[in-house]
């Protein structure tokens, strides 16, 4: 199944030329959700040819510009461009104020649902749970209230071994059964044990976001062995005194994180504007943590192989 | 005196890839004053080196989204970017609304005082007047409440005739009087006629910015002989009863205005995004209004030579 995240931004609170505003489309199983979504989304979207009408759902951790800004022109790009299917917003409770707002003074009625589901900071919910993936809510410390979201894949049916059910010429009406774990009985009376007829899936993959928020060992271990880990990483560590002033991280804390949590791989990114280039920032991680990468704009990152 | 325009969106609605809501910088003796700021503006203000910190004044036409989205993002990094000097917003009411609500849940205090002043769409009204220059709300005739703003650049003191007042010694101390256009009255009693010792200053220059609107004649006299208009063209003539429906300009239509006010040159943007590319709208406007020019994102036009 396809899981893999494309990154929209990578700038936190001021962009800088060609470093936008947070915001990241995840594709899990051709099905689109994105996450944060600040001001130019919508631009960096067709720029990267992420498709507005495949994504139904979006994930908004709080409500810093940065994270959020893009919202308002993109539900109302989705209204012009003749969208009818719901759109579910998951995102503080205050997020419905500010939308309908600005769609009130525009004197915009939208023409498909939108819908909100509201976050809270202090608990981890589950708050989507459909065939292909498990989301909950990941509760972080920054300085207003703020979730990260874990997204969690779907253990998959069993995978069928073709060539022995072609041996035993298994008629196809069987096959949804066995995907399922089921034995095999053939006509003769002779049974099958499932597992000599296929074999377990993989094991699902998840991905956790995590931005914004300070260090703070109460979110590890929900975060624990993830498959890709994105964690913010706004400072190199020399600015520690300012990364916990302003409720950030420094990359080396990122790195440090993805170590104590037994995550598989580390995306780092919401990098200062003070940071021209991001080697720096991109060693100082790798110094605790070798499997990081930069949340470039425009690459798309495999959640697993 | 500098007086310039620089294009920073020209597309309607929708944003297309290379194309982004309105926004325009103008440059009016080295002053820097922001005209709408759709979603992205302070990203292409980075791209084409307007500086924010010169920005005192931004004049926000009306509610569309694709008119103001940036406002709120721009509001910020000149925050955080350490602004303290006052920022005036000139634009509807209901633009003070949102802008602070959505400074309060993102729980911003700015540090610098941002003022606004409201416009109101059914009369022209003055609502800034400084040494440089003169700006006038233009009443148009859009879905919600829109004014168009007319910038009219101060006449300037009479220019010295450098070769006469050394040929009579006339001495530094009388030159500012002589600028506002005293006579110079010598030690030994002459006059001198203020005409014989200095020329007249050039015509002031003006620029019309109208948008959104459709065709309505009710704001042609104030805009009469303006040395740059800026003017909607967001369909081509054959969609002129869609334009009609949602109250734009067609390019036919905006070159028409062009003529019957007398415009010295004319510059059209606001181009619906299904024009990809935009040659048939300029050779439309350029049909009866030759001196025509695409508002493109990142040109620079200078208003009068």
């Amino acid at each position: 199944m396809k899981f893999e995240v494309t990154i929209l931004g990578s700038s936190s609170a001021t962009p800088i030329f060609n470093r936008n505003p947070t915001a990241q489309a995840l594709n899990i199983n051709d099905r689109l959700f994105l996450v944060d979504c600040g001001e130019g989304t919508q631009q960096q979207m067709l720029r990267f040819d992420v498709k507005a009408s495949r994504i139904d759902h979006i994930f908004i951790s709080h409500l810093h510009g940065d994270h959020y800004l893009g919202l308002v022109g993109l539900i109302s790009s989705m209204h012009l461009n003749g969208r009818i299917k719901p759109l579910t917003i998951y995102g503080p409770p205050p997020l419905k104020e500010i939308i309908e707002m600005q769609l009130k003074f525009s004197e915009t009625t939208l023409q498909y649902p939108l819908l909100f589901k509201f976050t809270d900071p202090t608990k981890a919910e589950l708050i989507l749970d459909n065939q292909d993936v498990a989301v909950e809510t990941i509760p972080l410390d920054h300085r207003i209230a703020c979730t990260g979201f874990l997204f969690k894949e779907k253990k998959r049916l069993r995978k069928l071994l073709k060539d022995k059910l072609e041996a035993l010429n298994v008629p196809v009406e069987f096959f949804s059964a066995l995907k399922k774990g089921l034995n095999y009985v053939a006509p003769d009376g002779t049974v099958y044990k499932n597992d000599t007829l296929t074999t377990d899936s993989s094991e699902p993959k998840t991905y956790a976001y995590c931005s914004d928020t300070m260090y703070n060992e109460a979110y590890f271990k929900q975060i624990s062995n993830v498959t890709l880990l994105y964690h913010e990483a706004t400072f190199l560590n020399n600015m520690l005194d300012r990364a916990n002033e302003t409720h950030h991280t420094t990359a080396l804390q990122a790195g440090e994180i993805a170590l104590l949590t037994h995550a598989k791989r580390l995306l780092i990114g919401h990098f200062s504007a003070r940071y021209k280039t991001l080697n720096e920032l991109l060693d100082e991680a790798r110094s605790v943590f070798p499997e990081t990468e930069l949340a470039i704009e425009g690459k798309t990152f495999m959640v697993g192989s």
